[in-house]
């Protein structure tokens, strides 16, 4: 497919230029008449070009799929298909820019000189730690929004499942006992987020075993900040060790990192996110013979599947809608919540606490949820009603259309 | 119209994702076979990805038209329209990339950064001098085509024209005085490209008059480099001083910049290519009064426009479909008689010397050319036959079609 396409994605023209007229409106001399207006008034830009539905989908090709570091030129396909994916999930025009460089000054100076073009940037790919300090650079250097989707996105549809869960289960945030296993972008990202849900007791493990304050080996300035609001408790151990009585199991990691005994040890109907791609920390029907409640993966062949498809498209259609200058906290949890409400409590089930990736509400209820929060926490340049956005998504997007 | 469309350019999916099937292979698993053919064998990333037929249309918004130095927002309905005239004349993807800097060394940087993306680079609106060093910078340092269209768009079109324009009046380039007024970045690249063609006696006037070896005022690098191979007499004056005699009159200054009496006052049967824009350096209907044989202008409601829409889009197409490493100066000369050979002898004209923009046998004529020379000149990585690089172009192009 790839081959015979060469690629996936192409520019397309939203005005015909087959004679001397048209030619005279799109370029040379009619052109003169937009450029003057946002000369004179920066903010039309949004009005009268690509710019505030034109998504930047910025990689260095550092960490790609399950294939590490491959380079910006062997990126280009995925960085190719996540462009596709903002468009078809939401109307999002997306563009793929891979970087030759992985040194991160390069890269948040690339980012910022290309911030006219965008409405917003997606970044993509990218390794940890490198990843956290861009996005936090970026996030005050530019005035578009930026997420680095392997990050919030992977956190906040893996959130909302957990959410459901919680709901199936009866038991609450504040309750919960976390262990997350594996301390890469998404690992981070989804902590980061459960202890902004209120959640109190989270145990963050690495391959050297749980992190806590002051662990003399394999830290850095990422894992010391983890280590300050998780683990008070400052246990030691490894896995097995410290995943005993515990609620709550997410793993970020390798296949297999999960066994069914440590299972059998967590509480009473527990609840496993085991993301590892493309084999699972435990493969679901283990997981569930041992006694777990609730089982997601990244697999599409399971329930539950954890996929980033659910949240970003939404995200950024929601944001650009508004003019959104970030994506902050409020606008990711309103993310979560939107994708959580859509299965009802009726609905519930234990194959069933994630929306399915082609389900064709989902995009326009994260779409209109963000605008919403985006409006209230005072990010948004314009204000429109989320109902409109809602629809506007649901036209837009070809998912589930014939 | 750029304000109901938000802007004239869009991404498009060359692949449908309607389910979970096309998911897998658009992206996640699927996608990883690509990236793992171009990790392996970095050349596959023509065939895998949109690389191959992608140029970067780059800007930092500081001659923009005829509207100067208005920044790279102010910019973007330019670089979006000239996007939209690549796919429209040669179905060649391109995508506009407004830099928010006017730093030298930053825009090579950036454009390095991201070469991996892009099949070529369009440089567009970067004012002289910053755009001569920027491009031959870049030409060292990238392994894809660099081409700054308001210097070589311009300069083929116009020795193109004046080609045609010397067979109607029996002329010889190595016979002819040229006078240039304007010493930016087309007049510059017109002059160099005319001394190829083998012109000994030019003479180049800026706002101060002729450009002499060592003349002391208003002289830059540029300048001083056009000093040593032009007016080897070292004539000085204005520009009504040395245009006495001269055979063609070739200007990209300031309306009004050409009297009638300086054109009285040149050879016989002179030659005028004024394209000020918009309005002319004479009128048409002035500089044929005063005895003008050829007039040509930038404007589309007079005959012999200079319109580099002639030139770039059948460059790149060819130079992409060979997947050349340059654009060098024998692919802009065959550009050159590939335009200028569309025009029989029988059609041969006063108003006819160069071919209409919407003429549908351009931009195929100018691909097959320039693919043919690539290859012949040893910087074409690819080979194929310049007949299929001519059919392809006639079926990517929409202009001239239903």
């Amino acid at each position: 497919m790839h081959r015979v396409n060469r690629g996936k994605l192409e520019s397309k023209s939203k005005v015909e230029v087959k004679n001397a007229k048209d030619l005279s409106l799109a370029y040379s001399p009619g052109v003169a008449e937009p450029c003057k207006m946002i000369y004179d008034k920066p903010e039309t830009v949004y009005e009268y070009t690509m710019k505030g539905n034109m998504v930047a989908v910025v990689s260095d090709g550092t960490a790609v799929l399950g294939l590490g570091n491959i380079g910006p030129e062997a990126a280009l396909p995925v960085m190719e298909g996540k462009a596709v994916l903002f468009k078809s999930f939401a109307g999002v025009d997306a563009f793929p820019i891979c970087l030759n460089t992985t040194d991160m000054e390069t890269i948040i100076e690339t980012v910022k000189v290309l911030e006219p073009t965008f409405g917003g940037v997606n970044l993509e790919d990218i390794a940890a730690p490198n990843c956290f300090f861009i996005e936090e650079r970026l996030k005050k250097e530019v005035n578009i929004p930026v997420f680095h989707d392997d990050q919030h996105g992977t956190a906040i549809v893996t959130v909302a499942g957990l959410v459901n869960a919680l709901k199936l289960t009866g038991r609450k945030m504040s309750e919960i006992k976390v262990v997350a296993n594996g301390a890469g972008a998404a690992g981070i990202a989804i902590i980061r987020l459960l202890h902004h849900y209120g959640v109190r007791d989270i145990v963050m493990c690495d391959s050297k075993g749980a992190i806590y304050e002051g662990r003399p080996a394999g830290m850095n300035k990422i894992k010391a900040t983890v280590a300050k609001y998780t683990n008070r408790d400052k246990i030691q151990g490894s896995l097995e060790d410290v995943i005993k009585g515990a609620d709550v199991f997410i793993g970020v990691s390798v296949a297999g990192a999960l066994t069914s005994e440590m299972v059998a040890s967590m509480n009473q109907d527990p609840i496993i996110f085991a993301m590892a791609n493309p084999n699972p920390e435990i493969m679901p029907e283990l997981a569930i013979e041992a006694g777990a409640k609730v089982v997601g993966t990244g697999r599409s062949d399971y329930p539950n599947q954890v996929n980033n498809v659910l949240a970003f498209p939404g995200i950024f259609r929601g944001a650009l809608d508004v003019r959104a200058t970030h994506i902050n906290e409020k606008m990711k949890q309103a993310a979560v919540e939107a994708i959580a409400d859509l299965i009802t409590e009726e609905e519930l089930a234990s194959d069933y606490v994630i929306p399915r990736p082609f389900d064709p509400r989902v995009a326009p209820a994260v779409a209109a949820a963000v605008a919403k929060t985006a409006m209230e926490t005072g990010v948004a340049r314009l204000k429109i009603n989320p109902e409109d956005v809602r629809k506007r998504t649901e036209e837009l997007a070809v998912i589930g259309k014939e």
